[in-house]
């Protein structure tokens, strides 16, 4: 599995008039950013591009792709195909045909378990955003880059690495962004449209969330729980609660969070974070789930409050190891 | 008042063995992690360097100035002395004397606002925070960044720009951040230091707070208040009430967000901040506050139901002009 370099598949890219391009279900700020930002520099080099999508682009995130989305193939003839930010091909079930069906396949990417399913591949799991790729292989093509599509790259990069916090954040992720000031983006508005637009129903469901809080292990361990019941009573789903386990796991002295989530009568999602010491895939594997060190997940079939003793255990097992 | 050049403040103060670094009161970030980026990195040169406060500094910010602080003059003989992040002498009121005291007095700022009042002075309103200013004196006097000393200018940068969100965040800005990179900075432990240790007592009362929010004008304006009796209940502070006013904003469709803080009996504080049109310092100025465009603040001295009335008809008012 080895890459190709960009310089030849930006020349694929150049000789094709037709350009559909593939984004991830349930999208992101940086598979939508990344799409978007290629899109927007090829248009302005008269190419036909458009990003093909199968479900819904997040409220918060339409204004990256304004007129850019289609739901069926938009061309007659030929086209070459570009997968952005997807690991596989399972990460666009519906268009995996229409994918498969361009004249070259080509697939962008930053995941580690990405499987090199293109005809020409580029996978940089080193990179904190797929939009980072993207800024290079623009520069590659000797593109220069719109401040229409810096913002798109900025969306990207600024999503992907949690406003520049998280562990992926590199010298290259500001160094890129560095540059991509200098095309004049608007950061502030950008900034205001990705994040600044929580839902009041949102909010109110974080305060219930946040209010049913418990510390455990001298507080060192945080859980809270959504049920069905509060998504109703708030108006909210499922996905307003994006960010829960982040804000537990910000409490002073906590080095493990759990959140649960009811997600059926028997099935409760389960997200873990850890802090500095601690190694939360350790845990979700011992329930079948996956994850990294410091963020992972499962899936337990159990009522909530049961599933709720059998993950407490463990973590506090864990914690045991650390502290104990 | 014209600024001297980095190089002669720099040459200035690599002539004195005694440094005396001056920060503001209420230390933030920036002024904390000036002063301990300058501290550590004269100290490295072999200088007797110390920061001296007349206050207690955060908690959270502790990591910052290890062994740096202290409360009386720690020089017998003559000395240089270096005030950062202070637009003014009245930012370190019981330390004036002694700053005057150095042989040479320095002013290193970035407060549109500043007085000049340095022997030397360098002030640059357009640089998101004093840190970067840091970083570029270092250079100037030729010093090599360690990882340490870049680790308190990252510090500034990144509380100052609101993790690279603020509107002051320039392409300089991630341009510095990105050569710290180089210098093999923790940014995660950093960041985790400075944005992971939330009082679980702070959220409990943020909770109560949010759980208060008004919206007004179709949702275009929101409002909530803290009092006396809530701090009480959750054994918090007023200062833990930071950042609520921005959650407000953040609220999609959110214009302007008021917060009010009950000070005593007839004194309230009034935060406000506006997103994208309007002018809260127009407001402010109403009841003799100030601030700026998009974030400005005043005191009432009424009971805090009359002052939320108050302060509400002119928020109203602001938001017919725009929307009206």
């Amino acid at each position: 599995m080895k890459n190709d370099s960009l310089k030849k598949i930006g020349d694929k890219i150049l000789e094709y008039d037709n350009i559909l391009i593939i984004t991830h279900i349930l999208g992101d700020g940086d598979t939508l950013g990344s799409a978007a930002a290629l899109c927007q520099a090829v248009r302005e080099q008269g190419k036909n591009a458009w990003i093909m999508i199968e479900d819904k682009v997040p409220e918060y995130l339409k204004f990256l792709v304004v007129d850019m989305c289609v739901e069926e193939l938009p061309f007659k003839g030929n086209y070459i195909s570009v997968a952005v930010d997807c690991s596989d091909m399972e990460r666009f079930p519906e268009r995996r045909k229409i994918f498969r069906s361009g004249e070259i396949c080509i697939n962008i990417d930053h995941h580690l378990t990405n499987t090199f399913f293109g005809d020409y591949n580029y996978v940089e799991p080193d990179s904190a955003a797929t939009a980072e790729i993207i800024y290079l292989l623009l520069k590659a093509m000797k593109i220069e880059i719109s401040k229409e599509a810096a913002e798109k790259i900025y969306a990207g990069i600024n999503t992907d690495t949690g406003k520049f916090q998280n562990a992926n954040t590199t010298a290259r992720s500001h160094k890129i962004v560095s540059e991509l000031y200098k095309t004049g983006i608007d950061h502030i508005t950008v900034g205001i449209k990705l994040f600044q637009s929580v839902k009041p129903e949102k909010l109110m469901l974080e305060n219930k969330i946040i209010g049913n809080i418990e510390m455990f292990y001298d507080g060192r361990g945080a859980c809270t729980v959504v049920t069905q019941k509060m998504l109703e009573e708030t108006g909210t789903l499922m996905e307003d609660t994006e960010g829960i386990v982040e804000i537990l796991r910000s409490l002073d002295g906590v080095e493990i969070s759990v959140f649960l989530k009811e997600m059926g009568e028997e099935e409760v999602k389960v997200s873990m974070r850890a802090k500095k010491e601690a190694d939360v895939s350790k845990i979700s594997s011992l329930f079948g789930g996956g994850g990294h060190v410091k963020a992972a997940g499962c899936t337990i079939n159990k009522d909530i409050s049961e599933a709720k003793e059998m993950i407490l255990r463990e973590v506090e097992k864990e914690l045991e190891m650390i502290y104990g």
